[in-house]
């Protein structure tokens, strides 16, 4: 059913693509091959999903969900926005797999397919949405998975902390994208001293869990956060034994431990790489001031 | 009840007061003077909320709480990110009293007393807890009030345009931050215009609401974020006829007609004094580069 030579299992097109006048309800559609910018002829849905499958990595989820159910993440092959998201749907063992954006060709094709509701990565592809914003998409799933309280007073709570440790990641996030990192590094140690973590050390005194006595998106923004924070700066959980313990209990949960494992879908640190991919995608020609 | 003389309406101390050691459960408690930096003796918090409630402006919600329930803003007398949660209260018919932000040591005390999980303003005081971030808040008046959806997919729509104007209004919030506003301000505009506009005014052919045909969260940002462009690009609805009528409609709803009458809670656009005092509030001795 393929077309092109080159529309190997490596470079199938990523993004829904364009529905076929005429072919309304018809699960076969067309493609445009990346490498040599042809189109396909029809190409059969089912097929194209397990080339995309095959394409992805894969965790060994429990979840048992039919293929043309799959969660589908659309990024780039590094953490950014993403990773918190892929965090969240591993703890709910949740499969999925991803696209990763290479080109600025492919970002177009996700806009010109309308995609992106407001042009922008994180894309995910779940329960028939297409799911943009990243704290949207870490709501959806973590209200479906019930790892969001019980009741809107917990809630609250989950967002208070989910929020400060996003802003904090995020900080981190942009640190690759800098001119000049040492001085935001810095910041973000201290921030990080100063702001965020007695917050969570003295949340975790007793409690196992920040909110509820139940895991939340709270609990594994923290572990993200966390190991994000002992890479840049080894020793600075030092001075907060419960939230080392904490972070101990949580990488021995089975769908984390697996995620930390190599080969799994965690992204390591950006890498040179990985920026000037970003950079080509979104067209960014100077370091951010950010 | 009162200890020092200058302690009168309209210089009533902001945030809530430590408790006195030996009075646990007494409701009285000690308070500090900004104006004379002398503590105060035992004040009955009574007498407290009554002044407190005096000082703030009120706008005739139907809300009819008692006053201890009453909800309190802490931010500084101006939009910022305060903004959305007082058009959010607003829509809600929830009565609300505000306590501005004037001086640094404000913020300090509202720092040392532990008010602020995470050092930042806003600051809700609301059915017992202290709600920081936003988004936090603005989740949690949603859910309360019935503005956020019957499910979680209606909740993810909301969300996920709600993410893309606050986007949007946190540029604008930055702008009398900023040393060169004018780049900024094109960038808005166009921003506006190819970004986040076209995808308002396409949710709109048809139905009334954003979502699930029943007013919520989303269409509250959306309101406020259309009056704001407008104040700064006059024309800029012109092309979106859909969003004119929305916004048509929206500013008769009672409760939005009275909040967009002179001497409601809604905030002028931000001025000298505004910026002034935010900078001298948070110690902020540069304009922002962002």
């Amino acid at each position: 059913m393929v077309h092109c030579a080159n529309m190997q299992l490596y470079h199938v097109p990523i993004g829904p693509p364009p529905p076929i006048t005429g072919f309304r309800g018809c699960t076969r559609l067309r493609f445009v091959c990346f490498i040599c910018c042809h189109f396909t002829a029809l190409l059969d849905v089912d097929f194209i999903r397990r080339s995309e499958n095959a394409v992805s990595q894969t965790l060994g989820s429990k979840n048992t969900a039919a293929m043309s159910d799959k969660v589908i993440l659309h990024y780039f092959n590094g953490r950014g926005k993403m990773e918190s998201v892929r965090w969240l749907l591993t703890v709910a063992e949740v499969e999925f797999d991803e696209y990763y954006l290479t080109t600025r060709e492919q970002y177009l094709k996700l806009l010109n397919d309308g995609s992106l509701l407001f042009q922008q990565v994180p894309l995910v592809e779940m329960d028939g949405m297409k799911l943009v914003q990243t704290k949207a998409i870490l709501h959806y799933i973590a209200e479906k998975y019930n790892l969001f309280g019980k009741d809107i007073k917990e809630r609250a709570m989950i967002n208070m902390y989910s929020e400060g440790l996003i802003d904090l990641m995020e900080m981190m996030m942009m640190l690759p994208f800098t001119a000049d990192p040492k001085p935001k590094l810095d910041n973000i140690q201290s921030k990080a001293k100063e702001r965020y973590l007695p917050v969570f050390e003295k949340a975790l005194t007793g409690p196992v869990y920040l909110v509820g006595g139940k895991l939340s998106l709270a609990d594994v923004l923290l572990v993200e956060c966390t190991l994000m924070l002992e890479e840049k700066f080894p020793a600075i959980l030092k001075d907060y034994p419960n939230l080392k313990s904490f972070q101990g209990r949580m990488i021995q949960i089975p769908a984390i431990s697996r995620f930390l494992q190599p080969g799994s879908k965690r992204k390591p640190q950006p890498d040179e790489g990985y920026v000037k991919t970003v950079m080509e995608v979104f067209n960014i020609t100077a370091p951010l001031s950010l």
